[in-house]
């Protein structure tokens, strides 16, 4: 087994050189097959979200595992998976620069989307992209039930966004976007039950009601009328999702392989991915990513392209040239700076897929 | 003024949407002029960091305004740089990855390089390639003096490597790469003074002795024996650069547009550019940027999409739909999250630039 390691290792360097993004699809798959499992037994679609890992192909795999569609943060996003055959999407936020640009006309034109407002501003211009498109546009509303990000804060706000929708030809009702926070299902539930006796009272239904969030896994089913639940983390997992409890370290499907390049002195060390690999997001840990070989080494400081190495716990220090494997804090956002993952099975490299909407800000 | 302002936002929501990089070329070109002027005065050689921009376009802007060639910190940066017609390459870092890629060979084959290490591993892997590329490698040594990044941390263990290099037919002595803390030059001096005179004992000269960093522009010229200055972040600045006192905001050319996507409440609102736009990395200061219409707004959180306002303490709020100008904290790493830059002169947009080495890791 450690031959086969340090082999995978030599491999990897060889042919790609390090830092090097790693999936493991034995992990992947056990993971898509572990989310589909819990909505299922919720009684909920799942629809994961793709920010993660950008992948028209592990999308794919979602898909075929149950998933009912896909969630997508950006039209950039959609417009890739809607490339790689994926049809039903939900486009979870306000997409006002894109509206503007036109891009989400020309995509609705193409097939139909499910994007999400929470103000008036949002749902003119998705009037006016869907009339270019002259195709009718399914519009979420945006709940905010605990984050204080965006959303709507009061059923009344929604209520009157669903007039609107109502009136306009161009737009339908398709539904409610929820994301509360981990304490915050009852009052979810307070703040939906209010909207529904509202909607019916001018005749709309929420065909789609949606709750988010890996770490939510473990409300799943509390939100009674809940229809999907989107979660993205959960295909890789990281850090963060192991310090909510809701994934052990055995069940992180990506890891960066780096090299340490220097060791200015006994206690410290350099590895050659910086904030330019696994970014500046501690996701509200201490330190930046868990070195597997060395657990007692603590990643303390980015640079761009360097890791320092604090290795004064440590008993088994890593040498110069030596190939160590990091777990990042915040998966999502470390995938999202490379260009591909390189998938290994047993330890055997199979496959490289491109993160194919890395990047795609708009 | 103001309203051709309001043009440009127009027409850049619409060519490319939200959130999008934008530079000022003029304010670019001054700042390039700037950092030519302060090596000139110095009397040392310019050789601008490319990290900042990744362009070979912008590099070569640089090169026209007087620079002696360019530093890389990556062999991917180096090779773009090389395709974009650029010949005096330093690449600053211990280069193991891409060594045993056979990549740094492959470059080698095409133009001779300039490496650095501060280790004996490396040093070796440098020998490889430069074997397999059939032309001896140029390597400075890197030496710490107050970073505690990469570098030897004693002349002695400097002057161990310039051994191991002069007795490899296929590694010739180029030089010493310092990058001194911003009240280190005196102990850099006495550094560098003891190396230079064992090498002189061994027959070696450093031909190149390398000093770093924009901030470190107010002590150039201070270390006798120095060649070469190598600054990358002077070319955009940043509020990092103001907050050092080596730039003001108007040297700022890098500004990202974004769009007010919500208004959740009266003192809270979103921006559609979170982290995967402009970096979790703070830099060390309060917040996640500035914004230019709204100075007293504080972008006080990142989700990777999604920035957070709070504006309690602004009189004039931003609406959604506004479109609103971002300074980063720290314009190196917010780069490297975009393909391109949209160039813009006296409010009008002249170009788009790729940012051709972006995400290049190895």
């Amino acid at each position: 087994m450690t031959e086969d390691l340090t082999a995978l290792k030599n491999k990897i360097i060889e042919t790609y050189g390090t830092p090097c993004a790693v999936i493991d699809l034995d992990i992947v798959e056990r993971n898509i097959s572990k989310a589909q499992t819990l909505c299922d037994s919720a009684g909920v679609a799942n629809r994961p979200h793709i920010k993660t890992h950008k992948s028209p192909l592990l999308a794919n795999m979602q898909i075929d595992a149950g998933a009912q569609g896909i969630t997508c943060q950006k039209l950039g996003e959609a417009e890739v998976m809607v490339d790689g055959g994926i049809t039903d999407i939900i486009i979870a936020t306000n997409l006002l620069g894109a509206a503007r640009s036109g891009r989400l006309a020309a995509l609705q034109k193409r097939l139909p989307l499910k994007v999400c407002a929470d103000n008036a501003v949002s749902l003119a211009e998705y009037s006016k992209a869907a009339t270019q498109a002259d195709r009718a546009l399914d519009v979420l509303i945006e709940c905010d039930t605990g984050q204080l990000r965006a959303g709507v804060e009061t059923p009344v706000e929604a209520l009157a966004l669903a007039e609107i929708i109502k009136a306009d030809p161009m737009l339908n009702f398709a539904g409610l976007l929820f994301y509360p926070s981990l304490d915050g299902w009852p009052r979810t539930q307070v703040f939906y039950d209010e909207i529904v006796e509202g909607l019916a009272s001018i005749g709309l239904q929420a065909h789609i009601v949606s709750t988010g969030g890996t770490p939510n896994f473990v409300n799943i089913g509390k939100l009674n009328g809940a229809t999907e639940h989107r979660a993205g983390t959960c295909i890789f997992n990281d850090l963060m999702m192991v310090e909510a409890g809701v994934a052990s370290l055995d069940d992180c499907a990506f890891q960066v392989y780096t090299s340490v390049v220097s060791r200015g002195s006994s206690d410290r060390g350099i590895l050659d991915a910086g904030s330019k690999t696994l970014t500046a997001d501690t996701g509200g840990l201490n330190g930046f990513g868990r070195i597997v070989e060395h657990p007692t080494a603590r990643i303390h400081k980015f640079a761009e392209e360097h890791g320092f190495l604090d290795l004064s716990k440590c008993n088994n220090k890593p040498a110069v040239g030596d190939i160590v494997r990091v777990i990042p804090n915040h998966v999502c956002v470390a995938v999202n700076m490379v260009d591909q993952l390189v998938a290994v099975r047993d330890g055997e490299i199979v496959d490289v897929i491109p993160v194919a909407a890395r990047g795609k800000l708009v």
